[in-house]
């Protein structure tokens, strides 16, 4: 949809996959992507960098369903078969206070008739085009990214993705306002967003897995089922990571991202699960 | 060991299986536990309730080690039989500078030579007498607390076990001044430490997993293997500790527990696996 | 590549992705895929059923190789990541005895320095096109069938695949003299086969998983990970096709399955696992 | 409860743990075990071998049950633990014709009203006592074999287990008159039989895991969650003996198993699952 040079901002939207998606009356899961951006010069063996620059909600609603034949992480679904009854549908509207970066929902079955939860921006899916010629439906993650589900793809993170087609073909969607730890009911406060990314591009420099980076953290997202394998993918990665690119010995590293390294389970409910393993900067040798 | 009264203060330290057990020559990895500690008037079908109100470093060395048969998140080990070599034996020092509460390690072999990191102190282990006449080798976390290996269980916090039998029988141990999510290499930073607890019964309330608390979450410790039936058990027993205690409807104590909900992976090297899952203080509704 | 009416019986051959695939001096670990087979008359929510008249090897040489970065059950790979070192690099070359119908591998390194297998051919791979756009890898097995891996897909079997788009697109290939069970090498004795097919077509009956029947069993293929999520997909499926097609209660069918089912390990090293669950045919009531 | 000389033969009896446990009117899902049983010379490092020279059913019942609280394959249960509603209580009653060795029930809820199907006597738990101070549930398998719930443990068999303390202290029970592969509803028809055992013993041959033989195949139980890891076990030591006794290349062993090895899931409901790998008898060296 777009061609972009390295050094290139981008300001743009997510958006939804029919034009009223969001709106409290009909609504469905899951936002479309948007995409693919071309990046010139990209070619495969490169790495994408992409840094969101902002990343705010833009309406006054957010949708979370709950569905029979939906995927959890707690209940059986179409990959966790279980002889058990389904849950019963359900459909939660949340209303996103902007000014005040909460979002409301009424709770009329509990005691407690409302609650209030500060937003954390972030987008489910950043991707490059995936290796080969697969075509993965829209709620993988992987290799190339997707649908990560990690609330550290936000404002201020820079996310790096290998390049495996010419012009990488960069898409994004899925904004969440908000979203904890695994997903558990299997989507977050579905909604849409302003973002504004910055592209630049590594020149033969070949990663496997996606890397993110804020002011904190370098991290690695590894996406595969079951879960401790992507903990593994993650870890290693990040291991191997402090090997290649910041002279530790492989076993040293070990040690040292085993006794402070921090994980996040993004979403245990996607194809594959996603995890996170984190590295404090602050313990990095200088350069 | 000691026979203890609801209310009761009690300072102790955690202490080496052999005296001389985490001087830098020679060290294995575990430390002694402390324990069992009678407490007056504690029935089965009561709940236990721990809080940690000192827990400070007393020496300056702490171990890590890894075996070619020891246990690991990343290799091949006893459980996870794989046809790959073993890797080698190392075994790392840590000096702990109590005074600036870091941890130093020398890194001979990386382009760093020397890292040092903030320590984190905690308890390995805080536990009852399981259920039934099982014995469990000190290495189990369960419904009995045990080896959970969870960095929360710190100095501030609370910690909630169900009784299982007379006077509850709460043991103590396994010091780590620091530790990283997972603790892949399958050992803290593993050294002694000066511990103040206060006890607490709350009579007739049956829990079924152990619960943490500190002053900005509500948790509870999953164990079992896989880690994501860990995971279940703690964000499906979090779900219904909303329902019984917070007069939430199981639904949308769901749909809140998975936009807020934060995981924590503690262990991913024990005999079962341990996963913290978090609800924020600040969104339960007031008494 | 061919149009076809059901009834219509076919008679073919897998063969290699290049012609001289699998000839001892050079050889890849994956023959090439025959298709897609349009059939007449199917569409979306028919059942497209294959009879495997005939499945006999047609050379004589089979091939199965260990890469260090290739794919094993009992080894480190790209989704079970670990910090060991990968296992050696082995290329082995069966002789097949058609006559006899055994296959006879060289072992220079063992005691024992011949081995010789009795061959039990299987086609590791029958497909349709699979649901919505997506596109998968060739190593894949999913609801559409693929990569099974399965030595129950052998002459004399029939196989029920859902048919997700007109015309089906059948293929098949991956062609296994022989196959132990998990396929735990990441490859069986690959090599090629004459094949007879004949098809016929359920209008208006959706299967969600292939179904596999031979003259002792009807079967489903399960496949996802973890394993334990591939045996329930399995059983639940075989358990809810007792209740639809053979008028059983459902708890009745999960108390019966669970005492005569029969569960086959087909793959650990694909994508997804693949596992079987059997019940006896002479158990099922009579029409 | 007894004293053993190796080379002993003992002629036995499962029993319930109640007198009249079995019976249809009143039965409970698990019958006691026997034992243990002190085998004079054994040592630990040495092996046990055990001969089941007879196993058969001496009662005419036996007794399958599901209970909202007790364990599944396919249902949540206190380990997956699930948001979803429970299955309902269901008990099964079997009748069991000692003459034409079949199970008998009755379907009152289903098309076809009753089932006959054909018994394969198994003893669900063998054991020596666990290594260490452990004290296991009776529910759990392990390297000290326990409730393996494997059906390979038969009239016929041969069963070798690791001997950890003097006298090895063997012990038995939870005779199944039939159970199918995987136990998915958590017990198998569950009844009393006759048995005929003797006893040998390998002094200082240490395994690590147990085995099987029968007339056709050497095999290894491996038991750990999840079920990849005891397929692991049970393929790892598998090939491990190949080497060790048959003189078997690693590299050749593996690839060798991987062509020929049967698999068996034995359990998925008990603590630790259950995995069988077996070896054909006919494919080893001659000695």
């Amino acid at each position: 949809v777009l061609r972009i040079k390295p050094g290139d901002t981008v300001e743009t939207q997510t958006f939804s996959r029919a034009g009223d998606y969001y709106t409290p009356e009909k609504a469905g899961p899951w936002p479309g992507e948007v995409g693919p951006f071309f990046i010139e010069g990209a070619v495969p063996g490169d790495t994408l960098v992409v840094r969101i620059l902002k990343l705010a909600p833009n309406r006054d609603v957010a949708i979370s369903s709950v569905t029979p034949n939906g995927i959890s992480g707690v209940a059986g679904d179409s990959r966790t078969r279980m002889l058990n009854d389904p849950l019963p549908t359900r459909r939660f509207v949340w209303r996103l206070d902007r000014e005040r970066m909460v979002g409301i929902l009424d709770l009329p079955n509990s005691n407690s008739k409302r609650i209030e939860a500060p937003l954390r921006p972030m987008l489910g899916r950043v991707a490059v085009a995936p290796a080969g010629e697969e075509a993965w439906g829209g709620l993988w993650p992987g290799d190339f990214g997707g649908n990560l589900d990690a609330s550290d793809v936000t404002q201020g993170a820079t996310i790096h993705l290998p390049v495996f087609h010419p012009g990488a073909l960069f898409y994004f969607g899925d904004f969440h306002a908000l979203q904890g730890d695994g997903e558990i009911v299997g989507s977050g406060l579905e909604s849409t967003a302003d973002v504004t990314f910055q592209f630049e591009l590594v020149k033969g420099k070949r990663i496997r897995w996606p890397r993110i980076e804020n002011d904190e953290y370098i991290m690695v997202a590894g996406s595969v089922r079951p879960l401790i394998d992507a903990l593994r993918i993650a870890y290693v990665e990040l291991i191997e990571w402090l090997v290649a690119d910041y002279g530790f010995d492989k076993m040293e590293a070990y040690q040292v991202a085993s006794q402070v390294g921090v994980v996040r389970v993004a979403n245990v409910v996607d194809p594959n699960y996603t995890v996170i393993a984190k590295f404090p900067k602050r313990l990095l040798p200088r350069p």
